[in-house]
């Protein structure tokens, strides 16, 4: 009995896939600094369970199937603060960012066209296309220049007749890079050459630092119609467990199409959404807070990476994540040598192999993926673990 | 700027997109008994809140893909009441009922293949099919016996080279019908026969009547390798706003591929996941009271129906719906004239016109589906009104 050609040539997580390496190294005991996944020890606002706590229905119900009204405002008000102005109709919940994402794609494609996409991108993008039978065409950005756009021209070279949209994270998971507007200006206008469509994943918007002032698709007037953004409470109030994502556009024929969809699952869950109104009810300060911790934890990892020979990354400029090329052939040969045979002081250091960030084969090999979610101590022991990790690798006979 | 060509043929849900008929209706004042909608009134087990209230986590963080452990195991021992043997690792917990069938048919069929179902079926299998480009050969049953099956050389007619998959609920909605251990028998032999998956969705598993003894797919040992089931609490505990469902297989080699799919969108959410698995611990004694209040209602209205001229419906022995073949030429017009124009005492009823639930043109015009989810004044209140309805409707000149 056979599986599906989409599901079947689907990879497994490669975030996922070295767990068991790690789960082993815990068994003995092992201290592992996990800088490999973006789970935020942040603590979740306490409005959130405040509300869920007070919920007294006797009956558990279904929900409107394109969200709670209350939830639904509560975002309208939060975009006003970034002077994106949504309407009732114009925000659909979703299960996560990643229902956001999907539904997406599978509204905007049919089988067998593609999207645009700079690389390294978030890995689900890659799942969530080949899913529903969508190729991912890759734009190729670099560590050495901070994995920021190349030309128009290049750019226009990733799209063919078959492109429907450009996929974006912005600040870029896992890259940390934050586009410029002259950047998503120039996006903008190859979306209008090309009529295509702009999924902005935004989910980082709160996480950028050096005073960068945060541009949104959402901001520029002349593709209202063709933006579509992606959000979600996962990161910005630490409430991964909570699945509350959204999809807001101005095209209103989209979001008759994407409703569809939304109406074939019914709803979203009741609770999550009597919490998550609350969440985008916080008030700004723990934004600010939160911004600020992040700031220092990247500084704190970034300065000591620096203090490694061979490893090349421009200091990122948002998001919680570093793309870092590191002085090894493959990455992730490393990152499972750190795991199974290096300690330091009782600890090791888990890091994501980039490699499946990248769509153009070969690229990223070298290359891993650091989350900056633990405390500034912890983050100095773990790049402490890596420099050391790196230089018993390359003794040991490694390349 | 166009949208997918899969999105793009999906119908909007035919029993949402009355609705408006019905705002209109009361806000003249009017009431209108429900029967149109599957949203129990019976109250949630307080099981769920609790466990819920008594969450204390200071980050809501990401579960497992899989789904939380302690929901796994209250699923395991569920099942073991009902004697199947599911183990960690044959069970994934999934958003609803309705993304197990979504990430079921993502995983069996590549785009263009196809499902057998037997018709009158739940719309939104039409919906998740449609939109992953796989189509559905329908399997037609009457109302005149019941929605039985025919036999199996007419179930066989339905099958061709691009056949994937059986799937079916089970007891039926919209229909009410329990199929019998002979009928199961025969599509496990065509399964075997014609190497298909067997989808089986028994989230009405305890909503059966007259000392029905109930048969799952997971009880029959020549298909455990072939089946896939798909539960949920919705309706089983009147927890349709928890959004938690499963899939559940003997077959590790599926489980393996939809795993996949469950990676991609990471989780489902925390708090619902700690609610569920209270509920799969509450007694049986409340499914056993549950299912008494529903057979009370199911004679309640049964009766009611059986007085209306021209109305034919077997008695169904399962789930809470009937599908009603009314004296009327075009459901969709009756249901339309109740809300709009007929007022009985105040009162209207709603049904769902039944004509999409037919995969087969033409079928099922003449036909409604009746939830019986009101208390039984209420059915007999809403039972009158369509009576004398049918007779206004049919004095006004309407065929």
């Amino acid at each position: 009995m056979r599986f599906s050609t989409r599901v079947g040539s689907m990879q497994a997580s490669p975030v996922r896939k070295l767990v068991p390496f790690a789960t082993a190294a815990k068994k003995q005991g092992v201290k592992v600094y996990h800088l490999n996944i973006g789970q935020p020890d942040i603590k979740t606002p306490e409005g959130f369970m405040k509300a869920v706590k007070a919920f007294d229905e006797k009956v558990l119900a279904y929900a409107d199937s394109v969200g709670s009204e209350e939830l639904v405002q509560a975002m309208i008000d939060y975009y006003k603060g970034y002077d994106m102005t949504f309407e009732k109709g114009e925000i659909l919940i979703t299960n996560g960012g990643s229902e956001a994402l999907l539904f997406a794609l599978m509204t905007l494609c049919s089988a067998g066209e593609n999207v645009v996409i700079p690389e390294p991108f978030y890995t689900n993008y890659n799942g969530f296309a080949t899913s529903v039978d969508v190729s991912i065409r890759p734009i190729t950005t670099k560590a050495e220049n901070g994995f920021h756009l190349p030309s128009k021209e290049e750019v226009l070279k990733s799209i063919d007749d078959k492109t429907r949209a450009i996929i974006l994270s912005n600040p870029g998971n896992p890259t940390g890079a934050v586009y410029t507007v002259e950047e998503m200006h120039m996006l903008a206008e190859v979306a209008i050459e090309k009529d295509l469509w702009i999924v902005s994943d935004e989910v980082y918007r709160e996480f950028t630092y050096d005073g960068l002032k945060y541009t949104s698709f959402g901001n520029i007037k002349e593709v209202e119609d063709r933006v579509i953004i992606v959000d979600s409470v996962s990161k910005r109030y630490s409430a991964c467990g909570a699945r509350i994502g959204s999809l807001a556009s101005k095209n209103k024929e989209f979001i008759a199409q994407v409703l569809k969809l939304c109406q074939g699952r019914l709803c979203v869950p009741t609770l999550e959404m009597v919490g998550a109104a609350e969440l985008y009810k916080t008030p700004k300060s723990y934004l600010e807070e939160v911004n600020k911790e992040y700031c220092k934890r990247r500084d704190t990892l970034y300065d000591a990476l620096m203090e490694i020979p061979g490893v090349i990354c421009k200091k990122p400029t948002g998001a919680f994540y570093m793309q870092v090329k590191l002085p090894v052939e493959n990455a992730e040969d490393f990152v499972i040598y750190m795991l199974n045979e290096f300690r330091h002081n009782g600890a090791t250091t888990m890091a994501t192999p980039a490699e499946n960030f990248y769509a153009t084969p070969g690229l990223g090999r070298d290359e891993v993926r650091l989350a900056y979610i633990l405390n500034c101590d912890d983050l100095k022991a773990a790049a402490e673990c890596m420099k050391l990790g790196l230089e018993a690798y390359k003794a040991a006979g490694n390349k």
